[in-house]
């Protein structure tokens, strides 16, 4: 593969390590790009992208290399250019091009990084993804974890100069800085795009196929990926439905969870519209429930906040919107506080959000869950990722949804303590609805919320005008 | 991810089981599905796709699973779903429905995996893809190759039970059978859409991004996904291309070497087409040659033909057509056994199309390579990745080029041997053409060569005609 210089000036990533450096205190850190990783035989692969941590401090896609260093003398290690490379790849970018525009002090081949570790008393490191990369990163230093499954990622117990890296990293990346709110935009657009376009392309008779192909051909256009995999579903009840080979029906509600991948930069985006352009009236009724709920959450994010207040209020407006139409009754608060907005609203309100699409949860509850904190223990709320107060600077999503789930409605377990609560006959006059979700990506500034993806309409006349629109003439 | 029926009836996937009983005398084998690959952290994976030998026997994509036995007695050993599965990942096929859709005998929870192989006196199986997978595989099985780099895949040495085993899968997949030809051919009917899509999208001005973007879109509308990372590009004198963001200019030829995986079946086709719609003189001359030795292969395909003499045929080909041009002096049949042509058609002319896009590369050369036949030591024929005698339902790409490569022609060890048999100032006439290839997918039958992708058009007129066609009215 190739290697392309950075999307950004140098300036961007030595601030960074810069950055990194001081709250290390001169200690060393050690950063893996991961390795390539093979589809169905080596040579064909799947799409590379560096880990997280390598690309926030290099900014390159570098299959293998490896960023080593501590105050202002961080080198990057790799793998020097094969000879037919210029036959196979073409021209990349030279170690010398690469050296300024990553602006690390020297790029060094791989061969002679067991010295360099040598010399020095040991090394933070964070484990890495991929089982390949991260086999070979325990085996060089020393690390228990080799043997590790990947999906124990986020549980790996870091000890020491590991744990201290961590939190060093965290603080960094929680806060976005200009360069990194640049591509976060970009990307967001990325999404517009895609949202727009899977908008133009819904019709009866079509499959969810074609919005979802009509939605990832804005994000490739623009060079970017999905950064996650699509959702594009009329089974929006589904929370992680994976599948798009239903059939769209004049009746359904179709809903886009699809975000772009701008240099590693995530966007993550939901909208929800009617197949046929046209709201049945118990669709609209759930769908504005759905926007308050969005809405009134977004309006707390700002400075200081408690994030999980912001998933109880989104909470709180689905339990008074759901009594208000009759389907619950009582009284909301006392609803949310026994956890019966779960049944319809399963999930946490939102994320972090910025290289990755769950940013940085690959160390876990780490980034997530402020120290002292921890995930609690109710139906629903237990899902939530993200339990930090808010600071300048942080993007989350804000995804409120209402979904009517078989699996959960007819859960004896989880229905039995709220089955007074419920208007069996009331919601069964909703069963056109199976899953409705607003999501948007939320910086937190001093001045309060910036909806990153506000351009991307939210309003149900707004988007159901948007449906089936002419933007191309087949 | 939920786990969806294969694609064919249940008889497809009994009756290659049982004919791979038969070559193995009722000894046991056992094929690992491969797991979920994280992309940037464990819950964020790459679009799964389940190793090919699996599939070929089972049709499921099936993350972690392993299909065991022997003679009629095949089970299937799979995690059981999680309790919150109907939430997250919807409803799967159930275990019942499955094991009567793939039709083994038995699906079982993969923690009877160990007892069912303490019962057999060992069993033959093929090194995983993944890492992961691999590792697992081989403390299981007590493997000595559970360490080793998965780019190494194709070069472990397998022994006694693995070997035959190996040649027994070989034998079965190298030659395919209907319902794998059903699936082959719906994939070259999503490349034809895919290639149509990409020159009605092409103009000067756009970038390559956005054409590849149009046939993507294509393959993604049908359910199915790039088979390999797709190559457009302007430059397609760079052989793996995996860039896209250059821009179209009105002079240039653009390159699209783009197939679909349909239910895990390739196809692999390139076209190249003037972003302007209008071939100059010189790129038509080349591109006509071209042409030609894309016919001229073809229509060696038969049984009991040796493909490197295909590729011998179209280097042929290629070489007169380089001497009535000019470019060459001298006799084109030397000029071939010499290794002149590879100054301009450095890669081998095609290769094993199935499953995988080099079908069976995962083995390595076992598959491409007849016993006792070994790679060219010769500079381009070294690349040729296929050397077998063609029998009915071997399925084979055939893909003659003409680039001209800056690091060959300027390469002094390389064009020093044929320096008085080329013509420079002639050369420097088609300064114009960077790299032009034109692929099919070609069945081998009793009657001769089956284009599978017959009706994607490669006429030089045909193709000019439809690039920029107006199928939409942005
Ligand atoms: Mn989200
Ligand atoms: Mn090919």
């Amino acid at each position: 593969m190739s290697v392309l210089v950075p999307p950004q000036p140098a300036a961007v990533y030595v601030s960074r390590r810069s950055r990194l450096s001081r709250a290390l205190a001169g200690e060393p850190a050690i950063f893996f790009a991961g390795d390539l990783v093979p589809r169905n035989y080596a040579a064909n692969t799947y799409p590379y992208r560096a880990h997280s941590h390598f690309l926030y401090f290099t900014g390159v896609h570098w299959p293998g290399a490896v960023l080593l260093g501590s105050g202002d003398g961080w080198e990057i290690f790799a793998a020097p250019p094969a000879p037919d490379d210029p036959l196979w790849i073409g021209p990349s970018a030279t170690w010398d091009e690469l050296q300024a525009a990553t602006g690390v002090r020297k790029i060094r081949p791989l061969g002679e990084l067991r010295t360099a570790l040598d010399s020095l008393r040991g090394v933070a490191t964070l484990p890495a993804v991929h089982p390949r990369t991260r086999a070979r990163q325990a085996s060089l230093l020393g690390r228990p974890w080799g043997a590790h499954d990947e999906a124990e990622s986020g549980t790996v117990a870091l000890a020491g100069k590991d744990a201290e890296l961590a939190e060093a990293v965290i603080s960094l990346r929680l806060q976005h800085d200009a360069p990194a709110l640049e591509l976060l935009r970009q990307s967001a657009e990325g999404a517009r795009a895609g949202h727009l376009a899977g908008m133009a392309a819904t019709r009866p008779g079509r499959r969810e196929s074609d919005v979802r192909a009509a939605i990832e051909a804005e994000f490739a256009a623009r060079g970017m990926t999905p950064a996650y995999g699509s959702i594009v579903t009329v089974h929006g009840e589904v929370l992680h439905n994976e599948h798009s080979h239903h059939p769209l029906r004049a009746g359904d509600l179709l809903l886009a969870d699809c975000g772009a991948d701008c240099h590693g930069w995530a966007s993550d985006v939901t909208r929800t519209w009617p197949v046929s352009g046209a709201w049945s009236p118990t669709q609209r009724a759930l769908y504005d429930l759905v926007l308050q709920a969005n809405q009134d959450a977004t309006a707390m994010v700002r400075p200081g906040v408690r994030y999980r207040d912001i998933h109880l209020r989104a909470s709180l407006t689905l339990a008074r919107g759901l009594v208000d139409l009759g389907i619950f009754r009582g009284d909301p608060e006392g609803l949310v506080e026994r956890g019966a907005h779960a049944l319809f609203f399963p999930h946490g309100v939102g994320h972090l959000l910025g290289l990755d699409v769950h940013d940085m949860e690959d160390l876990g509850d780490r980034a997530g869950y402020a120290p002292g904190r921890a995930r609690s223990r109710q139906f629903g709320t237990c899902y939530l990722r993200l339990d930090r107060d808010l600071a300048p600077g942080m993007l989350v999503t804000i995804e409120p949804g209402l979904y009517l789930v078989p699996a959960i409605l007819g859960d004896r377990a989880l229905c039995g303590p709220f089955e007074a609560d419920l208007d069996r006959e009331r919601l069964a006059a909703y069963a056109d609805v199976r899953g409705i979700r607003i999501e948007d990506d939320v910086l937190c500034t001093e001045a309060g919320p910036d909806v990153l993806t506000a351009a991307i309409p939210r309003d149900a006349d707004a988007v159901a005008a948007l449906v089936g629109a002419p933007r191309d003439a087949d």
